[in-house]
């Protein structure tokens, strides 16, 4: 059912693909860098999975190969970039790059991003911030799929939130996580095995409780993080709006409702308030705050005494956030990332359709 | 049960109370109007329910009513904030302030506070940035309550975060929410109604699944916001460990486990890694990301269309963060604030030993 690729393999056909849909060189490098974070990092439904859908978005004209990325409005410690409709891929780390300078003078910088596309995995963006000894921050707007709490109408994405915090002896903090209840990810994982969701993940088009997996397909909707008002999902609406304001009010970026689909086959959504779909991001130097070393050795010793919290039976750690995606990192990278057949054999239809040497 | 208190009434004694506890007369009003934001708008728990929990704290030395807070460490936009043991009553708005303050300049301006207490609710402080047509965020941390996932031990608070964004025509959106499945609040209602707390709200001393509302009396804890593994506790556990890491470790306060508790008669933890506990404010401009008049009608523009989701049977519409709130603030400012008996008793108590007019 699997095929194991070496992640430089997968890495030379990626770049080749997004060379072939006319990005530089460099644009090609760093779209690789960044969809591949997600197959490293165990997000498979993120990485090169996606290889063919922005394939498909390029082919209807929704993206922008060659685009003139821009910063169009700014103050000492924020700008405005827009995109000019490229790869989210390409685009984030461009814009997390001005945060990263903003903080350098100002102490912090903060970006929001429109006229964008899906960037791929939140952390990876955060997580720029980190080798300037700064917490990073990375936010998107998505398509609607989730419904807020009282509704039965597709409002928000599942709008991910990603915070990277360094810390010294001690791995990095790196939390990365959808505004909702489960990913997507996971429920196309348990529709592929044909098996029930839990309840408390979706419900169906009428705002009621369900436990069918596919019910996305029937107009069915995910639920924010909490699942129900009886457990706060009040919260994660809140969590949802946060970022789809952020992102799309705060940019000028389309938002709610009217953020664009990533399937190309999808129509566009009419009377898009604003333009294509918006990131936020956010650098802090640590420095601004208190000496690095010293911050650096009060997160040590944060994580120690997190690691140390007494667990539930049946558990044998506490796991601090970041820790199972460096897990996966460490091994991929070893032993090769494992790719599904279908999208095993999705990657070799591209490779037969931009003539690139398969992997 | 109940006496409805005219807010006025409240409010002066309330002052009065502050006074003879050493606040100056300004700091008085100040933490006056801070702690009945929270009758005001509803959160009864947090607010003059509080008042002599307060005085306990100052009683056993914990709190210094004649603070020296000051600005310890700062950049273009940022400050750490020294709350000199005060109240966070009165620290939270003065660093809070500065964050204003920063924004101004900057574009965004951004405070961590250390060696403080106990601020009331976390909307009251982001909704100061909103006169200034800036977006406020307000989080703090306290002391442990809430197992991380995987955990039987408390090792965080409840953590809240709160963000406020200005709108038009539309009223302003104001999210606030413990970063825990349920608010303490309501469970201490529960275990005066003698009733069971829904499942997934809390678990008992062994980390095991428990409707006992009064569970934490025995060794148990809250559950962070998502309830459980398959709910994805982890994000609840990713989100009051941030508002922990910003709020204690970001500032130099305490933070973990070894945030100092509210009640005066529960010993201060040993090996304390920082100074009492730590809030994190933010201010953004809204004009150092797009014209401010263009923003507002923007929002306006969400908000009627979040208003107009189709609702689930049973629910006759959608609401948007911080309507519940406001209609509380506008009924209660009228009608008077309705305290409860045991309150109101408390209160007495408190005009009896400081000799002040009681409400």
């Amino acid at each position: 059912m699997e095929k194991l690729i070496q992640f430089k393999d997968l890495s030379r056909f990626t770049s080749d693909v997004f060379k072939k849909m006319g990005c530089s060189n460099a644009d090609a490098q760093t779209a690789t860098t960044t969809l591949l974070s997600a197959d490293l990092r165990g997000v498979d439904s993120h990485g090169v999975a996606r290889l063919s859908g922005y394939v498909r978005l390029w082919e209807a004209g929704r993206i922008n190969t060659a685009p003139q990325i821009k910063i169009i409005h700014e103050t000492p410690s924020t700008a405005v970039v827009d995109g000019d409709a490229g790869l989210g891929l390409v685009v984030a780390p461009f814009a997390m790059q001005v945060a990263i300078q903003k903080a350098a003078t100002a102490g912090t910088g903060w970006v929001a991003v429109k006229n964008s596309n899906h960037y791929g995995i939140a952390g990876c963006h955060a997580m720029m911030a980190l080798e300037h000894d700064m917490i990073g921050i990375s936010m998107t707007n998505a398509s609607a799929l989730v419904a807020p709490t009282f509704s039965k109408e597709r409002m928000l994405g599942t709008n991910p939130i990603a915070v990277a915090i360094p810390a010294a002896e001690q791995p990095p903090f790196v939390g990365d996580f959808a505004t909702t209840t489960a990913s997507n990810g996971k429920l196309e994982i348990l529709q592929r095995q044909e098996k029930e969701a839990p309840k408390g993940w979706v419900q169906d088009m009428e705002g009621k409780a369900t436990t069918n997996a596919a019910i996305l397909k029937e107009n069915g909707s995910m639920l924010p993080l909490g699942s129900d008002i009886e457990h706060s999902s009040h919260k994660g609406y809140i969590l949802g709006s946060l970022v789809d304001i952020f992102c799309g009010v705060l940019s000028g970026a389309s938002y709610g409702p009217w953020v664009p689909p990533f399937p190309a086959y999808v129509p566009m959504p009419e009377n898009m308030p604003g333009q294509g779909l918006g990131h936020f991001f956010g650098a802090m130097r640590v420095d601004a705050f208190r000496p690095t070393a010293e911050f650096k050795a009060e997160m040590d010793h944060w994580i120690n005494r997190f690691r140390q919290a007494q667990t539930v039976e049946g558990y044998d750690k506490v796991l601090i956030p970041g820790d199972p995606e460096r897990e996966s990192e460490k091994m991929r990278l070893q032993a090769g990332i494992p790719l599904m057949n279908s999208v095993y054999e999705d990657l070799r239809k591209l490779s037969g359709k931009f003539n690139v040497d398969f992997i």
